[in-house]
């Protein structure tokens, strides 16, 4: 992915934020999200956007293990076998953001953001981000370059950018 | 409250954050949010802490209070008697918040960030945070200045604020 200077990015994610809203008023979708190392920026974005209350209901940040698995559902065999920052989990996470908050449309995020944390399998910058929509569950595996600040907000425009994709 | 201009504002959050982080660590509890007008910022700084996973578990961020209701077990009595934004509701919110999360230390908002919602008894700006630990629970009212940003910018650091003062 192209590295996008910080200023412009908070721009890019607003606008893209509007269009999403504006698409799932269209189609009368609720959308939640389920964020790990995005610490809720995704969300936070969303309620940046005047009338957001209208497509957006809400947002479990499962920073800790516990809440992957208490809040989530996600399972801790899969935990264990894949790790938190996986493809099987953030499926999981979308799914059980749907099912917990009560939506029709949920990405999730969870992923590597620096500075430590990195291994050679999953370095810095690995972020898996996961939707769930009665279509059905899709995950893609990201990696991005720069300091955390930059990984988390390319991770927030990512996962707008495959929310506008289950809106097609 | 003094009005703060925004960027010295984000970097006192900052501080502030660090400054709980430590505190939480050297206590051993784990901290969560429940969120509605900020829509995950305080999630988002605790997150942008460095090591934040020895202490920050996890946020709902409740925008519907169907969130509210179902994930955090606010009642829907407390929600039509008292609307949303108001002192037993950000009660609820926060104990509601360390039950589902697991937590030792909650802090919950909820508030009119504008530019829209506000009325003669609740203007925009009024923001209601609540904390629950095992000391109890209490809720303070805030009446802040300036626009949606500044607003949910000075909401975040009276946030961790109060949580500082359960820890005193």
């Amino acid at each position: 992915m192209t590295r996008i200077m910080t200023g412009n990015l908070s721009r890019t994610i607003l606008v893209r934020a509007e269009e999403l809203g504006t698409k799932l008023r269209q189609r009368g979708w609720h959308v939640g999200t389920a964020e790990s190392c995005t610490g809720g920026l995704v969300s936070a974005a969303f309620t940046d956007v005047s009338g957001a209350s209208d497509w957006f209901w809400g947002t479990i940040v499962s920073y800790a293990n516990e809440v992957k698995m208490g809040v989530l559902g996600v399972s801790e065999q899969t935990m264990i076998d894949h790790g938190a920052v996986s493809e099987p989990v953030v499926m999981q996470m979308a799914e059980g953001a749907c099912k917990t908050l009560g939506v029709d449309l949920a990405v999730s995020l969870s992923g590597i953001a620096g500075p430590t944390g990195g291994t050679a399998d999953k370095p810095v910058g690995t972020v898996w981000i996961g939707t769930h929509s009665p279509d059905g569950t899709v995950a893609k595996c990201f990696h991005f370059d720069g300091d955390r600040t930059s990984v988390r907000q390319q991770s927030v425009l990512a996962a707008i950018d495959m929310l506008h994709s289950c809106l097609k």
